[in-house]
């Protein structure tokens, strides 16, 4: 016997968004008890759904069924009659009548979660996930993460890049260095990708502007609030650019087009969050060696290292700009050709620094981007100098032989964007279910 | 010194797809020389943008360059006036005036690209990616894939589907099987995620439905054109569903988004690759064993497997939909127990079949999917029946637990569907970079 299947939505309950049409009604609702209150002579009931909670008051004259019933975290959908009440913060409540228990839990969570925060260690937090996640706040933070790469895909849509998946196994001629994950493939020896960064490049001889959002991996022994060892990466390449500052105009104006993004899809949860948004009209850039010199006068500081950021002075760095400009964001520009990967670009005239930059947002580089080597023979030369066997990237350099535009592209990491725009000093608290040294569960 | 970026558009050069507007003017615009036909006194010079190859046409009376200063691959800002033309399939032509170029190949790619075809063996199409997807119609694959993922996203945002992100390296308590790739990951044994399944689930404890757009990676040793080590799934989860056949027809109703969304977003490529949309106005769905029964009778074929399906089988029973209902899509439903994983729901009052299906399309499985258990002790047992170690799985049950709603979902092979839609026989041409056995590069 053969059934058609035609697309058919069945909506068997009421949305909750919609409840406030419905004052006076009597309605259908689904979700998890998420708490119940008992008072004198009644209950309050929140029922979890979707994205919010719904306040119900359990009375015995208008319910047909016992409070008993009623379990936290059962799923149910409940019958009730939706009244306008003022003290409710969304205006009206649910006087429950009837409910249909779906299903039952088979214990309660050893760690609270219908609290406003959940109060209990990082640890457990993480260790718990599948319950703490469940927690208002807690999930809150991952619509604004959903609401963080609607922005992004609004603003390279409208901007003309195509969206690309690339393969995380990848062959010997990664980027390399030390920091990778080797997997057996069948015999041969291969890597998890730490970046799409040789695909993406590819990709621009293609569509000229590509994207991608996925996961990358970095075999980072550094266990600190700020490293995983597995992220999901924002990365874009875009041909035929002048310099690298299109580049910086480019993640300027996405930064720009996610605010408002969020501004539009995730106020519940920035309200929620108590978040306030920063503001981006323009952000500052300043060159490597200058940002060190600043900050050392600012701060009496002595400068130790002349090719790399100590994370004090990112820190140091955005306080500084702050007081100055009044931005949250700086990007410093021309970092040292020894700290960056062999690809990067040099500055003509000055082949000890390259047309690159990070992106700091309050004290934490979230982005690194810069233009890329599209020439063969600058690109072999470049490899050659730094003693690289070029015979095992000849699948890379295949696209500079037969012929690629200037180009560049940057990669954001998006649990690092996410924590420090909400505020959260360790990613972890914006990966859902975070990857590090100690932790590969849940 | 700090200079401010306030996320300003440089458009130095004209959009291809505006350049109609601009008939009798002079423009600038770039790409990189994809084809130059010699004629009688001028030439042909075929520009390839981002999304089109644009006609122009080099003549020593209007050209204040020579044409020796072009070659195929060069990428190049061209000045031209645009000139109406009858012949030309777009109603205009570019007369050239200037060049500049802005890079030049090494060397020509050995694998001619700038035919209508690349006239190669399969072997050398995916050996020269970096090359071969630079042709007009290689490339338009992708950019359907990129459609077909548009018009997923736009469903599941209006049925109000979350996005997540959740890790590919899974520790041991993963869906298991012999096609499992092994990483060391800090001295631990984990494992390369065969699906999002465990995390879809529990965040349909958090969120209700939930989708994810990632990879997946089989170790599977069959080297086929069906089959690959790595491909992108679309996965999703959905919870309070009362039956499986909510699933399918959610997928149904998502397929047929999919088509519009082609439609609006993908005509120049559709019609480049000459392809057809299939109409889906309804997808049949048969049982499992009566499929084979139909196959059986039909095409007097005797039953050999009762637990699953031949590859030549679904073949048949692909065709046999067809004539049988113009669908060239079927559902089949109730798979046999021993054949589903453990978390599939088995059939109230016939253990032996599930609440489950797959949706084959024009010969081939694209999508798996069904209802899963949500009650622990249902859960649990059913593991230890298994002779599983269940105390390997206690984050993955950890959700039962604590109380989840009955819910299922599906994951879609994008690759698979994409080469199904276009006509392809072997997934390996609608996948970016593809990983097998044999194949780890580029």
């Amino acid at each position: 016997m053969i059934t058609m299947i035609n697309g058919e939505k069945t909506e068997r309950t009421v949305l909750p968004e919609q409840l406030k049409e419905y004052i006076g009604d009597q309605v259908q609702i689904h979700g998890s008890i998420y708490k119940i209150r008992k008072m004198r002579g009644f209950a309050f009931v929140l029922l979890r759904t979707a994205r919010s909670v719904v306040q119900c008051v359990y009375s015995e004259e208008k319910a047909e069924f016992s409070l008993e019933e009623l379990q936290e975290e059962s799923c149910v959908c409940l019958t009730a009659e939706v009244a306008a009440e003022e003290r409710s913060r969304t205006g009206y409540e649910l006087q429950l009548i009837r409910v249909q228990v779906l299903s039952s839990p088979e214990e309660a969570s050893p760690i609270v979660i219908h609290n406003k925060l959940v109060d209990t260690s990082l640890e457990n937090l993480l260790n718990y996930r599948p319950a703490t996640l469940r927690n208002e706040k807690e999930r809150a933070i991952f619509k604004v993460q959903e609401g963080i790469t609607l922005g992004i895909r609004k603003f390279l849509r409208e901007n003309r890049f195509t969206e690309i998946h690339t393969p995380k196994i990848v062959y010997s001629g990664a980027e390399g260095g030390a920091n990778i994950f080797r997997i057996n493939y069948f015999g041969k020896e291969a890597y998890l990708a730490q970046s799409p960064q040789f695909y993406k490049q590819m990709m621009v001889g293609v569509f000229e502007r590509v994207f991608e959002i996925g996961p990358v991996f970095r075999a980072e022994k550094h266990d600190t609030s700020r490293h995983l060892n597995e992220y999901t990466s924002v990365d874009l390449e875009m041909g035929y650019i002048e310099s690298f500052e299109e580049l910086m105009q480019t993640e300027t104006a996405m930064l720009q087009e996610v605010m408002r993004c969020l501004k539009e899809e995730c106020l519940p949860e920035l309200e929620l969050l108590s978040v306030t948004l920063p503001e981006i009209r323009e952000i500052p850039a300043v060159r490597f060696l200058e940002a060190k010199e600043m900050v050392a006068k600012e701060y009496h500081r002595e400068i130790k290292d002349y090719e790399d950021f100590e994370p004090e002075e990112e820190k140091l760095l955005c306080e500084l700009i702050y007081k100055q400009t009044g931005s949250e964001f700086v990007f410093v520009t021309h970092y040292p050709t020894k700290k960056r990967p062999f690809y990067a670009m040099e500055s003509k005239g000055s082949p000890e620094e390259t047309e690159s930059f990070d992106l700091l947002f309050r004290g934490l580089e979230i982005t690194t981007g810069g233009q890329r080597i599209h020439t063969y023979q600058e690109q072999l030369e470049k490899m050659k100098r730094l003693g690289m066997r070029t015979e095992l990237f000849e699948s890379y350099l295949m696209m500079h032989k037969y012929g690629m535009p200037p180009h560049g592209g940057l990669g954001l990491g998006l649990e690092r964007f996410t924590a420090r725009l909400l505020g959260y000093d360790n990613v972890r608290r914006a990966t859902l279910f975070p990857r590090d040294t100690s932790r590969l569960e849940p």
